[in-house]
């Protein structure tokens, strides 16, 4: 089955591309964009049946390699 | 308002950087992962209370910006 994962920067962590991004669409005409926060997205294919079973292991596969936890939250979709 | 976009690559577009990550994971014991195809996330903070609005403005920030057509596609979640 299809699991979606999403891995953003914690809260409090510095974002210069987000940044770059939020002034570039400032610049573009969209000034109402007061901030953007960049992150990854993961789409994996398990194959493994139980949604529980894939959405636990999608979550060790997090903590193991998507994403770096000092720095990085995760979320499983 | 805050709004969250996904922005990943078309059907039958090459992701090499996923297959790595895929076989990685395998060699990290998952071996059930099948495929695996990375995006990006953006999380927009708009200044516009009207979530219509906002998310049409957000669509207009991917067409323009955010998501490059030719061979990607994206979602406002």
């Amino acid at each position: 089955m299809k699991i979606k994962v999403v891995v953003t920067l914690k809260n409090g962590v510095l974002d210069p591309q987000g940044k770059a991004i939020q002034q570039t669409l400032n610049n573009m005409g969209f000034p109402e964009v007061e901030s953007v926060r960049q992150g990854k997205y993961f789409d994996l294919e398990i194959n493994e049946k139980d949604e529980v079973k894939a959405k636990s292991r999608a979550e060790e596969m997090c903590k193991k390699l998507l994403a770096n936890l000092v720095i990085e939250d995760f979320k499983i979709l």
